[in-house]
């Protein structure tokens, strides 16, 4: 396909003009296609929907030890649902504490809790003046909004293919001790689908870090959200720290958001030595106990790893031909013309393109002029700032296959229009 | 029956001696009962069975306004159950946040809110030095707690008949802007069962408070758990607000806990203004949305006012013969003896008793010696401490009638030994 980047003016002027053409097509058709967020479609929901038939009145509704989960109590989850988990996720039970149906709570409770009562004997991050957080980018932005929310200073670290960069991230840690943790997104990160090296994960575990305090979220979204028969494999981050005795550092989030039903799911952390005493002890004070029945209709519906597995080979059924869509669709269209490059995840919810410079935000804006909703170019950077404003996050999870493929489309005339435009304006 | 506070040593003496006889009786019975906590017996859980059957695999999972409630988003609630809320509470549809399964974590939230934010353009709670609460007491343990996690100065306000001594209360806020706000069980208070009078709920909404960030934190957790069937009437605080131009003073929660399962019910708040914009902006940062299809099971199976009201009756009809048997046993074992007063709530969760003073402390461990385990003594205070060390709080709902009976029976023989031990050391 042509090159705009090494097409004459008048050519580009030449193809922009029959690009409008299509573009005025896809307007004509009044289009309302969402490709923003990272939901599940509904026929992904479907495969749960079995789930809402496992209690009824005539169940039994106890636990294993005979406690009446419809009553108070068990504060950090029920014993059985952790045994679940920690088979799936090679850490021990007793490390967990299982939660409602966000993940992302468990995460802001997290911060909170350390804002106000502080860590490792240091103060609380609230009184330690403007705390910083790192923040590899492109990123999820739920975790830069709480950041935000705590008023934390944002520092944006480039990500690698094998995650964050390292030796950056080494470099800023040991000497600024207002730097209290980093957010990650570590298997099938959101929004590029890239799994962190088995390196980078030990280098994670091995942090020097000034700040006593520093914490690495790890917000294990995608951990068995394959959508490849050979997934990505990531290495136990709560091992390596075991090892390298510096179990202090990660606190670990896990959810069935994107397995049974994001609106209905159970959340799980887990972390070791002080940061689960304390975080336990303050969900006590928080809560007499979050929604075990819910627990409990997870444990009878997922079994065990065996089962949940199976159950993920279903989504990976529908995700991959929508995933396969996207990249066949770029690669048919962008092939020799390397005006945007994009990443082929393994697994995980998000196909992340970076366009020619300066060209995402206006590529956005045609496909929503065009009614096409894309996440807001810059969503992916801390404070929405792209420094390139190249990224942007395609979510192909949604949309029927025939909607993706429409909006993939547009899609392709709104990167080709912007960029062209962008050409033809550098060149005055 | 004889009055212990007149009687004779010697006489005492005597008593004492029967006394112990009968206690070490019960000591031989080894029984294992609890009285400690307000948890619902399983006969109430019973009650909500049903709600299991409610969604299924067929049913339909959308909201009236066909969103699909498996899915993300609707972060503050689904309408159709704000519009539940609201009939039954009489506060606006809009005003509501509704939540996951437990409003005590609600609470908590909004308190750590006002740390980290603040509120009214006002620094935030973090940043303000020590602050204080207001705790009504006897209280609610799990309320003080919360004030003690986020370090905050309890400041204990007596209760009377009619609520908070509302001179004590008006007296402080008015010269001290470190008090930021005051717990309230508003409607049978726990532990003492006690509404709030019409006048009490005027003056809270008309206080004067040094404090412009100051905040009504207004438990209403036994709304409609009325004992009898003339059950008590608490205004509505924020209309009594909207009159007075306070609105931005009440943050008000509801739950099911008590009503249908308090392992998996519904929680709900109410605010007006800023408190209502800061909130739910915090709620949007916090989570994607609560579990819609846990508000879809309960809105179909609570239905409407009059079925909920109904459904409470049933409840009503289960508690009061628990309630009779704790108060006709206290007043056939105590009449003419003035050791020991008691309320006889309309409504709630528990019967509050004052011991004579000095007492409490050592009745519940005669009775935890016993197997009897009832709410520590002191647990209703800030700071668990009772300066008379009289209240004991006496949860009658978890045992069976005839648990109840013996519990009963052996805690009156505690109160009168732990008397007379009192009043016998007293004369040495």
């Amino acid at each position: 396909m042509e090159n705009y980047l090494s097409a004459s003016e008048s050519r580009l002027k030449e193809i922009y003009f029959d690009l409008l053409k299509e573009y005025q097509k896809f307007k004509d058709m009044n289009l309302k296609l969402n490709m923003a967020r990272g939901k599940p479609s509904s026929e992904q929901l479907d495969l749960s929907l079995e789930m809402l038939d496992i209690l009824n009145s005539t169940s039994n509704l106890k636990s294993r030890d005979g406690v009446d989960l419809r009553n108070y109590g068990i504060c950090d989850g029920i014993p059985e649902i952790k045994e679940f988990i920690s088979e799936l996720s090679g850490i021990s039970p007793e490390n967990f504490i299982v939660g409602g149906n966000s993940s992302l709570s468990m995460m802001f409770d997290t911060i909170s809790h350390f804002m106000i009562k502080g860590g490792e004997g240091c103060k609380p991050w609230a009184s330690q003046g403007k705390i910083k957080f790192l923040c590899p980018a492109p990123g999820y932005d739920r975790h830069f909004a709480i950041s935000e929310y705590f008023g934390m200073e944002m520092i944006t670290i480039p990500m690698t293919k094998t995650g964050p960069d390292m030796d950056l991230v080494e470099k800023l840690v040991q000497n600024d001790e207002k730097i209290k943790g980093i957010w990650c997104v570590p298997k099938y990160s959101n929004p590029q689908g890239i799994t962190y090296s088995d390196k980078t994960v030990k280098r994670l575990a091995n942090l020097k870090t000034a700040a006593k305090d520093f914490k690495i979220i790890w917000d294990n979204a995608y951990f068995i959200h394959d959508l490849k028969d050979n997934g990505d494999n990531l290495l136990n981050i709560m091992e390596e720290c075991k090892k390298s005795g510096t179990e202090n550092l990660p606190i670990i989030f896990f959810s069935t958001s994107k397995i049974t039903f994001p609106g209905a799911g159970v959340a799980f952390m887990a972390c070791a030595g002080e940061n689960l005493t304390a975080l336990k002890k303050m969900y006590a004070t928080k809560t007499v106990g979050f929604d075990k029945l819910n627990q409990l209709r997870h444990l009878r519906f997922l079994k065990d790893k065996e089962t949940i597995l199976n159950h993920m080979k279903k989504h990976q059924a529908i995700l991959k031909p929508k995933f396969d869509l996207i990249i066949n669709t770029l690669e048919s269209e962008f092939s020799g013309n390397p005006i945007i490059k994009w990443e082929n995840p393994n697994g995980g919810y998000f196909v992340s393109v970076e366009t020619y410079p300066h060209c995402a935000k206006k590529v956005v804006e045609l496909c929503k002029d065009a009614g096409v909703v894309l996440t807001s170019a810059g969503a992916t950077y801390p404070y929405k700032n792209d420094p390139n404003d190249s990224n942007i996050r395609l979510a192909p999870t949604y949309p029927s296959k025939d909607e993706l493929k429409l909006a993939m489309q547009l899609f392709c005339i709104c990167v080709k229009i912007a960029v062209i435009e962008k050409r033809l304006n550098n060149n005055k």
